[in-house]
């Protein structure tokens, strides 16, 4: 067993896009984000990202509202970040407090600003295999370390389990498009899934996305399969006897020893996902100017 | 085996619409097909289009070019007909001659008269889940067929045969969705699938759009299975000894004694697929009114 070490790749590529950025930029590329609310893990996250963005040279501005900000002022806000041509990416960190419609406020957002790809028309290219558009950063985030690993996903078996619009979905299509980075054969299985061993076990590569810890346990692996763990999950303290500490949604320990690649939680697919972010805003900058 | 008769079903629910159009509609609704060059396969598919509108009371104008006409004559028309407010429906008939971008011209169609689903906007919808949107018209089949014979796909394991943009991607998508008519689990497997037979065999549901006459043998087929064959395949006068005629993806002889449930070529999902082009259109009129 090997260890795909998403932070280490995620640093190298940080240091890639840091010297393109400095190398090409004509004025630093500008990411825009929302952020609603008093809850914790998303100040967390917004801290992570601006964090990075700095690191490679991206302008970050961080617009924090009350969760008693209406549906509208966001959507003013928004309206004017899309027609302010110095930001290149708007990112509008979810979730949102209960009364607001996410899909109409992240929908709200240019498409060509949409560095998280949630707007319909950005789907709508990645179902269509039209790469001329921003996807969601989790998937790119797994299709880029395979590349780097050179793990190539061309006639494999991939199983997905778990059906979100952050992940499984849009994963699922990416894997599935013709081309070097696809041409996978790909099932997806959920909570209606029957026996869900049994088809796990025929994954030559497998992506746990479905947010239970420790879901995907050795019996469900093929032996030298590739192993993608999404779940970001937290156990409080004394939960399973242990510490506070996250898990992913597969049970880590028994499932390394079966496979040939396996992701840590964390360390694997989460700091990925936030190098694709300024990947996206770079890749949005270059089509706005 | 029992037969999964699309014609039969399309003929009711051509008489559904009609009965709903004549009851609900203050106008009749108006469906636009554009038609470029001489290809007798599209020419027989438009005039098949026209007389199932005229049937159900949809109005149908067919705007024919040679073709020679230029892209910026067809991006013209379309911008015409996305502004007229009679208009309900705008079809794009593929293909395309040569020197046209096919994507450019069906991507100018407003979405909310796309009846064919083609744009980007109802691709991204139909990704994300969202209902408010217009869907590309094999898929819909597809699920309309199992609905009207009460075939559910909650917990099922569907591969799907074919990863086209047409039939094989946004059936994956519709199948997999939340709730009563999706719920699947679901395998899209391609010419880049290693092994088929030991994929398609797995299939409670099996469904065939991959472009190969009776490519689907009754050894790739489980017991007991439902066949959803999409193919349409020509073969010449002579081909295989035959005369001409129209045969599917499936060999249907020796498959049809395995499974539970089949749909034949022709007289499938054909008939199903241009009733949804209906269904479609009257959809984009209730928006619209």
């Amino acid at each position: 067993m090997a260890i795909l070490d998403g932070k280490g790749v995620a640093a190298q590529l940080r240091e890639e896009l840091r010297q393109e950025i400095a190398l090409h930029a004509v004025r630093p590329p500008r990411l825009d984000v929302i952020l609603v609310g008093e809850e914790v893990a998303s100040s967390i996250y917004v801290k992570g990202k601006v964090a990075a963005c700095l690191e490679v040279g991206i302008e970050a501005h961080v617009h924090r509202h009350t969760s008693e900000v209406s549906q509208r002022e966001l959507l003013d806000e928004i309206a004017d970040l899309n027609e302010n041509p110095f930001v290149d990416g708007i990112l509008v960190q979810l979730p949102l407090p209960k009364g607001i419609d996410e899909r109409l406020v992240t929908w709200a957002v240019d498409p060509a600003k949409d560095v998280d790809g949630f707007h319909p028309m950005n789907r709508g290219k990645l179902l269509l295999g039209e790469e001329r558009a921003l996807f969601p950063c989790t998937p790119l985030a797994v299709s880029e370390l395979f590349a780097r690993y050179a793990i190539s996903t061309q006639g494999k078996h991939v199983v997905i389990v778990g059906r979100s619009d952050v992940v499984g979905k849009p994963l699922a299509v990416l894997l599935l498009q013709k081309g070097m980075r696809g041409n996978a054969t790909v099932t997806v299985a959920h909570s209606f899934t029957e026996d869900l061993a049994s088809l796990s076990v025929q994954a030559d590569i497998l992506v746990a996305a479905l947010g239970r810890p420790r879901f995907i346990t050795a019996p469900m692996v093929k032996e030298g399969a590739v192993v993608i763990d999404v779940g970001i999950n937290a156990l409080v303290a004394g939960q399973e006897g242990e510490r506070r500490k996250i898990v992913g949604d597969v049970d880590y320990v028994e499932v390394a020893k079966k496979c040939s690649w396996i992701t840590p939680v964390p360390g694997g697919v989460g700091p990925m996902t936030i190098a694709m972010l300024l990947s996206n805003t770079w890749k949005a900058y270059r089509s706005h100017l």
